[in-house]
């Protein structure tokens, strides 16, 4: 059995945003040389997610003003975690959307549908968090 | 290691419906011939889910009353995704029920408590879609 | 390939709690030997879920509070699935929380971020039941 294993590192300038990471993704699979497998991509952080969907900018609209309306940010002090931190928001959005997302590698590739793009969702951005990449297989 | 793949194939005749694939996973699981792995099932496609919960209609009624409380499909025009689309709720939906699950597999067989069921939760249906099954282990 | 599984037992004193099992799960991949791979830990039963997120008091709070704004308990007759029973709201309490969680091995550790910890989220307690811990790896 392989293994492998990286940390990729993002740093959002808003609060919420949704990056697609699925080249930074198939970039660890093809440093991995595993051909078949399971790959498991995670958020190291509690206030961020990673999760599959469509790349669609309209998409991305909706989830931003859905997310918000099933937990909101504001008031801050609506939320008891809000003391010396403001983002009881982000653990609830990221709850919603997921920590992780786990792939299956056929013939070396990520074995996804027509659509199925990685994103990391950010939900308390603007400094540096990690998300992990870990593959086994052979 | 040992590795087995196979997609599962759905079309339902409504747009939303939940469909017990419990004993499809298992047949897979049994051509694999692996007895202790992992089982990754996954929806294909970003408008449907995989799941585990209960094999019970009127709980069944619940989700499908619930999830449109959550992401109402109508009026159309209230996601911007919905341009030449009308299946923004259906992302939505699946978000909240989940792309996939993990499933041990032990003894030959998929390691259940005694009500867990794998569904397929098809929310923009009336047209053929994908399930993934990717089996490892020994 | 090793594997491993173990399965861990529960009951809370009340109908919702989260219990932090971070320390038996850290117990678990210790006893397997296991260095590198991946560990499953799923609930065993569809009314309660095994999440990562932190330990922090106010942020459950938080979540006590929000997944009954989302899901309500009462009034029972709300839901169709509490005829004999009355727990629907904990299964759609699960859904929103998810049901497992997949963690990488890296170096015979729980390869973790800084805050995260992982929680068995109790929803219908007062009742003895399972987690699962599943490992496979080298």
């Amino acid at each position: 059995m392989k293994s492998y294993r990286k940390e990729l590192w993002f740093q959002t300038p808003t609060r919420r945003q949704l990056v697609n990471i699925t080249p930074q993704v198939a970039q660890c699979l093809a440093e991995s040389g595993i051909t078949e497998g399971l790959l498991l991509c995670n958020a190291m952080h509690i206030t961020a997610s990673v999760f599959i969907n469509d790349d669609e900018p309209g998409l991305h609209n909706d989830f931003e003003k859905w997310l918000e309306k099933l937990a909101p940010e504001k008031p801050y002090n609506q939320y008891r975690h809000n003391g010396y931190e403001d983002n009881a928001d982000a653990h609830l959005k990221r709850s919603v959307m997921g920590r992780e997302v786990i792939v299956a590698v056929s013939g070396g590739k990520l074995d996804f549908g027509p659509w199925e793009q990685i994103f990391y969702g950010e939900f308390d951005g603007k400094r540096r968090k990690r998300v992990l990449v870990k593959i086994i297989g052979e």
